[in-house]
């Protein structure tokens, strides 16, 4: 297994045999590759987009890590049927990871151009950008269909409950559930994918992509909060990411989870459409009592700043809340939610424009965007977070009449990689 | 109408206003804004990413602009039937396109929250981020179903022919074809994408959208060629757009087209779905023949760096061809359509997996990638740009093995706007 913050794909004609070199890598020399396509010498990487977050620690990357511009979400089935080829997967993806969030190619690129598995090549020149890949195991890894495919049933965490389908719930297959997630993010569209389709081929016969989503956060200052596609900002109420207690109590599984979970998190992932035609036509006045903040501050109603703490008990004149008993933020906070907190990390999505005849009120038809909220979160036990926040909100909120949940999921994101070590190696070698 | 290249939405709230009364614009005060929604001052515009390209001027932006990093393209079709709907339209599409391009909101925000169609207000906080809207005109707004709709038939260009199917095309009626064109580029998706969705509100009742596609570019130094998803790079062999003389010859329409036309260009766009799980399973060489170009460097099969020009007579020690016959380049290149040359502005796309079941060998079947190229060309007239340049591309090209052309279209985008006119205003007064 290798790792080098020092090499690029910036370099990866001109500089980096050197250093590979140094740290025990084959590579062509500059010389070789030189003579094989003729490259000119790479530009120098770029400051500004030109950083890499680490891969190795004891938590995965992509959770705390400060959002990135763009995600590739990616579910995946194992179709090998054997433990030891899942072992050998997951061992080659996490090379493969160190080697791709570190702005390298996920293998040598090949000195022989018959080779074919090499690397898709079309992130070449580009900076780390920030790649991070996180993984998830879904409740299929450890029993589908009643049966414990790899011997791993009896390793279930209690957390990694059957995601339930809550009411309005309109559920595609096609984008629900899946036996391993791979969450890449990073500041680039085609580094993102890059990744995954990398993984995608490093799997060929043993797993198989069963759905994927791309996403993005609008441009992108990281000290803002961003603003969904709705005008709202999104994410005003997350604990913060820089206190360990908040983490601990609400993010990272301790030690009431199983060993290999400790220093984990569970994701749950909902892909959101929403009516954005609906919603454009509803005065700012009733979007901000849907969603319980001020549209263009981001202030709760009871607040004059983003960053005000909600007053649930505030009344008006009639003696009427001024956070709507049904406003989303009211329901979705701490203080109604037995103090449950979850970290969300969403992005918007924007997959063009189809046909909806829906069969529920108000019975929109005709061509709609096929855009919305690629909806994430992390949190301690779905069991305290999201699952019963869902519960409620999915009976009450009244934002829910322009979002359709079409997509579900709940993934157990094992404790982070030491080097020479693989993705959810404590799981599988208790197996 | 109104334009201000020193107001933005960064300011919205605590600087734009007294800039604007300057401009003679009524908007709220910065105080009565701040009383109604307690925004906090918005931080200053970043220099990096807040530039602003222009939108007044000879030529549309968006064609010689150099390539944001996304797009958003739509075509929308009339839904009205008098023609005094679509100027209004296109008066006030004008209207909110100088305004977004240079910033802002696309019109003013509602001092009474009880309005609802200013603005989404998705990208508030946001630079201009080089947004340009390219707008043009379809076949069927001059004759639809035979019926000269709005008085346009006598006026409709030669060149904006039928746009031809090709062998091969796997066209879908909701990809294709449309009355009038929107390409919105920018530095950043959301905005691309906000602007389109406030000029789709702003024609409601005159126009719907047809179909819309997102892209982008891998990221993204405007130095360098960008590589495109089987990870050639793409554009290579574009006219300079530098050169005034370049431009004139084979983008910009000339005193061959009719007045409204001068100075305008016309845009081919292509859905090209690139088999991408088939391609990653070539070899390097293989690519590499099916391209005409190496790989890595860019460089042509008969060169040594990218920029080398083809050499179409270079023969190996057999007497073959070094630029296969059926390469991509080779049959491309100027020398091989009589000097023909087009300007490329393609994006590649990514909207996740679908089902693929192919009736075409080698019957590709199961869940694919649904990623590619949105294909996007301008040149001074299509019938000696594109449609005979591809009429032997699609007969002859090795690369469509690996591509599924499921959309197309093409679009007379005319003239560039002048202060107090709007878009293709000579040819409604022509008609």
């Amino acid at each position: 297994m290798t790792d080098s913050n020092t090499t690029s794909r910036r370099g990866f004609l001109t500089g980096a045999a050197g250093l590979l070199a140094a740290t025990g890598v084959a590579q062509a020399t500059p010389a070789e590759a030189k003579s094989k396509t003729g490259a000119p010498p790479a530009p120098p990487a770029s400051a500004a987009k030109g950083t890499a977050e680490p891969f190795w620690g004891p938590h995965q990357s992509g959770i705390l890590t400060p959002a990135q511009t763009h995600t590739y979400f990616a579910a995946f089935d194992i179709t090998a049927e054997r433990r030891e080829d899942v072992i050998a997967m997951l061992t080659r993806w996490t090379e493969a990871t160190a080697r791709m969030t570190a702005g390298r190619t996920a293998r040598d690129l090949p000195a022989d151009l018959a080779d074919t598995t090499a690397d898709s090549a079309d992130v070449l020149e580009l900076p780390p950008s920030r790649l991070t890949l996180t993984f998830g195991f879904g409740a299929t890894l450890f029993v589908k269909d009643g049966k414990d495919r790899f011997g791993l049933a009896a390793h279930r965490p209690e957390a990694l409950v059957d995601m339930p389908v809550f009411p309005g719930d309109q559920l595609v297959e096609a984008m629900t559930g899946g036996d391993i997630s791979v969450q890449a993010c990073a500041d680039d569209p085609q580094v993102a994918f890059h990744a995954v389709r990398q993984l995608a081929r490093i799997a060929y016969d043993t797993a198989a992509i069963r759905w994927v989503q791309s996403g993005f956060l609008g441009g992108f200052d990281a000290k803002e909060t961003p603003r969904n596609l709705m005008g709202f900002k999104d994410g005003t109420g997350n604990p913060p990411v820089n206190d360990p207690e908040e983490m601990r109590k609400f993010v990272w599984v301790g030690t009431e989870g199983p060993d290999w979970m400790r220093g984990g998190s569970y994701l749950v992932v909902r892909r959101s459409r929403m009516a954005l035609e609906h919603w454009d036509r509803m005065k700012v006045s009733f979007q901000e009592q849907t969603f319980g903040r001020r549209k263009y501050s981001g202030a709760p109603l009871t607040g004059h700043k983003e960053t005000d703490a909600l007053d649930l008990d505030a009344t008006d004149g009639d003696g009427n809340p001024v956070l709507p008993e049904n406003s989303h933020v009211r329901l979705a906070t701490a203080a109604s939610n037995d103090g449950a907190k979850i970290l969300r990390r969403s992005y918007s999505y924007n997959d063009g424009a189809n046909v909806v005849a829906e069969r529920w009120p108000p019975w929109r038809q005709g061509l709609e965007y096929d855009a919305g909220l690629i909806f994430v979160c992390y949190q301690k036990d779905p069991r305290t977070g999201f699952i019963p926040m869902f519960e409620k909100l999915s009976r009450f909120d009244m934002m829910n009449q322009f979002v359709t949940n079409v997509g579900s999921g709940l993934f157990a994101c094992p404790e982070g990689v030491t080097k020479g070590g693989f993705i959810g190696q404590r799981l599988f070698e208790k197996a």
